[in-house]
Formats: structure tokens, C-alpha cells, sequence
């Protein structure tokens, strides 16, 4: 299996499954503004649009969109428990997080804060909406520990996302149980080996390209 | 059931999945801008966001987001075969493109070119990017007659949004395929009555609030 990802994107939801999982796999770095892999193929052979995850499966199938590829690892390694029975109404709960992570979160409030070329307008639409969502999803949370019963692939996808925040003018700390939550997701094994070796690739990227680690990412004491 | 829907938003695909499977099921219309079902209930008690579809099911239940209430709808119906079996790679297809139309299309392209008090930039933005999505269906539904090898509830959401082109300065006739696609789903029976219930719904409710009908809306002799 082939993992296709960029450091610290979202396909780090995907990373987390399989460690999850104990799953092997091979990451394959995609580089952000050339769109071609660190060992050279042109990414956009894989996905036309250069987003990433794509998984390759073990039989060469080419699986595309988060809410997709999480789904097919957690029916893939069914002993891993990381998304209720297909075709429960636990499952469908699990679709509708997986939804609502990737338009309400992901695309409504994120993309707009990231993608370099955005005017400002549109980060302060995104912020001005974005904000309502991450409420619906700290309501949701307080005195819960996942988002589901137990831990799954949404939870993989939603603490991808929050590490965001970071990097944008979002203060999770308003949100106590999101804060919370995150705090909790990042003390698993799973997720802080995934954030640590994609730390370490994301570092590698910004010096391959001559640019500076952004202050929140860079190594504290505490 | 009930379908909590605004007309010609996204929740008609899910109107079109229960026409599709003869499902009984009572249609309760939210009033956009005052977020009231037309018999006063406040929708917020449904889902705190005000965001439609959402789906009360038999038992009670309340399903949201698209991609969860399109694929609890098939799996509720199987003998419409509205998706393919629940844990199947084709199933994997269908979340693949639930997921696509859901983020590229519904969310990063579409969503801006709507919301009545979005700055001009975002517009442009949303424009100059999105696009690229719609050449991405288009390759993919050359020589295809839907999304997978038969109808399902994706080809139910994309024939929804790639009607939302008609009030967008977007001109499907760009895109060959996706043009012949829409013209072919339309003359479908599930996909016609939706459309027809849905337009008069809106009519009524602009009349209601003593807005003019968009010029592409209004009925035409061709
Ligand atoms: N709809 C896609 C969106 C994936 C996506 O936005 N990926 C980002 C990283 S988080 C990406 O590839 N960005 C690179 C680009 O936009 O060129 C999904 O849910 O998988
Ligand atoms: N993430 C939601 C988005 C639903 C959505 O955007 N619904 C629109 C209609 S297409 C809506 O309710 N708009 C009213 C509003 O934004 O207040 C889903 O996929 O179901």
C-alpha cells in the first residue's frame, strides 16, 4: 500500500489510521508547488487536480478524497476497530463526522486560510462563517472523548485539522473541549508518531525550498 | 421520514433517492433567511447550523450531511440499488464521489458563488478555481452514462449542484460531457418530478418573501 501525501496535510489522517492499524505502508512525499513526488514521477498522473491522499491499494487501485480513502483503511484492517460496521447506523454517524469535517472544517473554514494565492477577503469570509462550526463541534465534544464511542478514522481526520489552527488566527483555547480533545488525540501513540515523523518531513520541505519553519511549528521547551 | 429541505438546494438529491425508490416520505421546508419550517418550528432545534438536508428517520433519528443521508437513504432501499453494497470497492467509488461533489464542487466551488454576503473576491476566487473540478467530471464521464456503471445517489448530488450553474456565471456548454449528462439525468423521471416539485417550491417561496424569480428559473418555451 501507498500512501501519497504532503507533510502535515490532510493525508496525515490517513497516516495516523495505519499506524493505528500497525499497518505497513510506504509514504510517498509529494512536493507542494512542483506537484511531483521526492523521487521525481509526476504526482499528476496519479490525480489529475494534485490533491492529495491518494492511497494505491496492494492490487494497484488508485483511491482518492479523505472520507473515501479513511473508510476503505478501516474496512481494509477490520481488526484495527476504527469505524463501526458498514451498513450501521454507527457507521452513517461516522460518515456524517467524515462529512462534516471535509466541507464545514476542511474546505468552508481551512483551504481559505491556506492556499497561498487567496485574497484577504476570503480569509475573513472564511473566518467570520468558519468559526460557527468549530461551536457545533465543541458542543458535540464536551464530556466526550471521541468523536464516535470509541476512537476512529473521523477522529484521525478532525485532530488533522485542528492542528491548523496553528498556523492560522484561530485560538483554539476558546473552545475548551476542543482544546481539550486535541490535547487528549495527541498524547495516542498513533497520532503523535504520525505528527512527529511528518513534522520532521514538513521541516525537510520548507529548507529543500529555502524558506523558514512558521514560529508554531518550531520545537519548544514546554 | 421526513426530508427537512430548502427547494433547489442540496437536499433535493435526497429528494431525488426517495422519488428513485418510491419511499413514502413527508417534505418539511425550511425558510432560508428566517430558518423556520414553513410551520413555524424553529429548524435550529433540528441541526444548530441551519444547514439542510437533514433526514428524521423513522425511529426518530436525525442524519445530516449529504454524503450520510444520500448513502443511509440507499441502504434503507436496497431494492433501488442506489449504491453499491455497503464494504465493496464500489462502494469506496461511490464515497469517493459523494466526498468529491460534497468538498470541490458543493463546497469550494459553489457554496461561495451563492451566499448572498460574499465579498466579490471570493467570487473570482472560487471561479478561477473551481473550474478545474468541472473539467476533472467532465474527463471522467466521457463516454459514460453516470458517475459509476449505473445510477446512484452521486449521480442524485452532482445533477443537484451542476443545476446551481444556471444562477452562476458558469456555462455548462464548456463541458460537452457535463452538459449531456445533465440533459440525459433531467429527462430521467426521478430527476424531472424533483426538479418540478422543487422550482415551484422556490417560486412560491420568493413570491413569499417579494423577491423576483432569477431570469434562469423563469419557464421558458424551448
Ligand atoms: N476533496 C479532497 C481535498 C484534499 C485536499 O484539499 N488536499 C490538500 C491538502 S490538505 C492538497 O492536496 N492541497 C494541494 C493543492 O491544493 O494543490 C479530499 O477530501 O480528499
Ligand atoms: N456540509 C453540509 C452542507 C449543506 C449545505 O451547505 N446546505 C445548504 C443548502 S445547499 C444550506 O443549508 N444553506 C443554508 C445556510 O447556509 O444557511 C452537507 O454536505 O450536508
Amino acid at each position: 500500500m501507498q500512501l501519497y501525501g504532503l507533510p502535515l496535510s490532510c493525508s496525515l489522517a490517513t497516516r495516523i489510521a495505519l499506524l493505528e492499524a500497525g499497518a505497513p505502508f510506504e509514504y510517498v512525499e509529494v512536493d507542494g508547488p512542483t506537484k511531483r513526488t521526492l523521487g521525481g514521477a509526476d504526482y499528476r498522473e496519479i490525480h489529475p487536480l494534485g490533491l492529495v491522499p491518494a492511497l494505491r491499494t496492494d492490487d494497484g487501485q488508485i483511491v482518492i478524497e479523505n472520507a473515501a480513502v479513511l473508510q476503505y483503511v478501516a474496512d481494509l484492517l477490520p481488526a484495527a476497530e476504527l469505524a463501526p460496521p458498514a451498513g450501521s447506523l454507527e457507521r452513517v454517524r461516522l460518515q456524517q463526522w467524515l462529512g462534516f469535517i471535509g466541507t464545514e472544517l476542511h474546505k468552508g473554514l481551512f483551504a481559505p486560510l491556506f492556499a497561498p494565492d487567496v485574497p484577504e477577503a476570503v480569509r475573513a469570509y472564511a473566518l467570520a462563517k468558519g468559526t460557527s462550526r468549530l461551536d457545533y463541534v465543541a458542543r458535540h465534544l464536551e464530556g466526550r472523548e471521541f468523536l464516535l464511542d470509541r476512537f476512529s478514522v473521523a477522529d484521525a481526520y478532525l485532530v488533522t485539522v485542528l492542528a491548523w489552527t496553528l498556523v492560522t488566527p484561530i485560538d483554539l483555547k476558546q473552545w475548551p473541549s476542543l482544546a481539550a480533545y486535541a490535547r487528549r488525540l495527541h498524547a495516542r501513540p498513533s497520532v503523535a508518531a504520525a505528527f512527529h515523523a511528518e513534522r520532521k518531513l514538513y521541516t525537510e520541505e520548507l529548507a529543500r525550498h529555502g524558506k523558514p519553519l512558521p514560529a508554531a511549528l518550531r520545537p519548544r521547551a514546554d
